[in-house]
């Protein structure tokens, strides 16, 4: 399969990378590195490089930012940067892909953790995720085509245990090989609307 | 209690005035009619009925407008339209309500069904949901002075039966009062971070 990993040198992106390459053909897509560059946040450049890779078999995306910060004291605009910066970008990827996804192809967001088993600060990331897992359900029953859609859904990696450290408390730390799975699941699988969790 | 309800003429809104009046001061808020007006679109507007009306026990929203259609042939502006139309105007009421909030008051905001029984053409409809589902799941857990907050989801009510007919098959119909029923377990109960399934 070609498969565009957005996202590929992230912690998360990481994974999928690991668990895919060897059996696929891999396009690695970041913002200013791997095998073509784009600007998940643009439209424009997401156009611009489905144009410029054609057609693939699987899109997975392990992408995003969001404002930690206690509700209570959140701006509105603070709140939105988990929409422009983690939900918009995946689902753009979605909804500009069709034209050039494979009959029986698939798309693989990435959400996370904190819907599910919140922790304080944690209410716009909750907030995207709970879109991104929503988004999937609800797309899946539309796709044309065989095409599939899912979203992965990890606890904190074991690779962001010191970055993170005090912010999950009581949380499980899984591995690269666990996360990487997960996405295995989506592309090579046969599940679809589903929220694969990772923990 | 006193209780602003926000979309109070709305089909949804219109079950919480009927369940919470009576018992409580109710203060019904709409686009076009009720005892205060709001663009529930426009923040500077939620700050002016903030500061017209002054404490209150709780907040109530039913709002939200969504493009339905099929994800293969849907653009980001109208996926978008289910963030700006449902998902921040409910948020937006959150955050700019703290400074009016009492001690150990409520934040109810009205999510549905399409995240988690997906119909066709809603794939906007579910990310909306989901974001607003994720949102009180994360927040609830940074509340200050014992303020909850809570997300009804009802499956379709019996009123809109004859609106929506085609669009939901197989869906239940729930009736006013149990889906009044479920604002009052947000608004008198004493739950927090939960989704209050109506179905």
């Amino acid at each position: 399969m070609k498969i565009i990993v957005v996202g590929a040198t992230g912690t998360v992106g990481k994974t999928a990378v690991e668990a895919l390459s060897g059996r696929h053909d891999i396009i690695r897509v970041g913002r200013s590195s791997g095998d073509v560059k784009m600007n998940i946040e643009d439209t424009a450049s997401i156009r611009a490089m489905y144009q410029q890779i054609g057609k693939v078999d699987a899109v997975v995306s392990a992408v995003g930012h969001v404002h930690f910060g206690p509700v209570h004291e959140m701006t509105g605009e603070q709140f939105m940067q988990g929409i422009t910066g983690k939900l918009m970008p995946q689902v753009n990827l979605v909804l500009e892909g069709f034209a050039y996804m494979n009959d029986g192809g698939s798309f693989t967001v990435t959400s996370g953790v904190t819907n599910r088993d919140p922790i304080r600060g944690g209410s716009a990331a909750a907030a995207a995720n709970g879109a991104l897992d929503g988004f999937v359900a609800g797309a899946a029953v539309d796709m044309p085509r065989g095409i599939r859609i899912n979203a992965v859904s990890p606890e904190v990696l074991e690779a962001s245990r010191e970055a993170f450290d005090g912010y999950f408390p009581g949380h499980h730390h899984v591995s690269n090989e666990a996360v990487g799975l997960a996405y295995c699941k989506a592309v090579e699988g046969c599940l679809s609307g589903q929220v694969i969790i990772v923990e």
